[in-house]
């Protein structure tokens, strides 16, 4: 018999602590909901240190992601996937600045707590968004937590930048480091 | 109102076209599965012609993917991303080489119909398989399908062997190119 189902879930608390009602309409508010996001998975003891966010061209959510990857017992469940995964679930559109006809939508942006891993990065390249902006550095990760980035081409920006994905870096840097640091501080998980 | 699920399924047909009651003993043998499900796929007309499938150390079957991005709306649904995310959902093993003690489990093998993109090459990273066979190369995708492999690392073989990860190429790759062409012929779709 084979195994056919793919079932992922957000934590419970998400429908309590994410304000959907509002606009998040400077990159430092996008990345800080990702980075409030990452805070309360590590206290509710919901997966690891890391969040997400999809937001449409009117600065509102149209998905979150937090790091679900020991609850479900999942690699591919990062922030990120999950983000890009719900979003594109959400709006039935497998690339997220494209609609059915293949006219523009945008610009679509995905907010994350933390540098995406290698697997995040790759997904970032198809999932159909325009800009990539980022709180922590691959260096806070690896330095304040146990968790690994991963191999990524050398110029990673740069492959993304010539695919029209503009990547801002350092939003939030600080309070993304803060919580990176306080799961270091509980010797947490690797995943 | 938050979207908090992600529901992902292979088509209905694996459940007949896969011998899940035999071993598939050699290398070929496991990339000629991955090349069936993804000349199956096109047929069927329930994803791109892309195949894969986890073995364990029986080399019996754990789990199966095809492409699924176009019928999920979902840039993630790549085979071996469908793949990894069955077996461990299957297994509960959020590392399908180690157990719930950090025992070693395997060999684990993920047999695929072509070289992974970006995303199930860093995917590859995290899931834990200990090795990785591969049937057409990036070129035969990009060459006879309108498909793009994506930004990966300059050595991006090296990068798995370091992580401990044997990488085989080229194993039927005529039996996998030949299922590239009929897709490239048919004009399909570029995800």
């Amino acid at each position: 018999m084979l195994y056919a189902q793919v079932h992922l879930t957000l934590p419970a608390w998400v429908h309590d602590a994410v304000d959907t009602s509002r606009a998040y309409p400077t990159d430092a508010d996008k990345v800080a909901l990702a980075i409030v996001l990452s805070k309360h998975n590590i206290e509710a003891n919901t997966g690891g240190p890391f969040g997400a966010a999809v937001f449409g061209p009117d600065d509102r959510i149209i998905a979150i992601g937090v790091n679900r990857v020991v609850p479900m017992a999942c690699s591919v469940a990062h922030a990120e996937m999950m983000a890009y995964m719900l979003a594109q679930g959400r709006t039935q559109r497998l690339r997220l600045n494209r609609d059915a006809e293949d006219n523009v939508i945008g610009p679509i942006t995905l907010a994350t707590s933390s540098q995406p891993c290698c697997q995040c990065y790759g997904a970032t390249v198809w999932a159909g968004i325009d800009r990539l902006l980022i709180g922590a550095r691959a260096e806070d990760v690896e330095s304040l937590t146990e968790f690994d980035e991963g191999p990524l081409p050398a110029d990673w920006v740069g492959a993304l930048n010539e695919r029209g994905i503009e990547v801002v870096r350092d939003l939030e840097r600080d309070a993304a480091r803060a919580v990176l640091r306080a799961y270091g501080e509980l010797g947490g998980q690797r995943y």
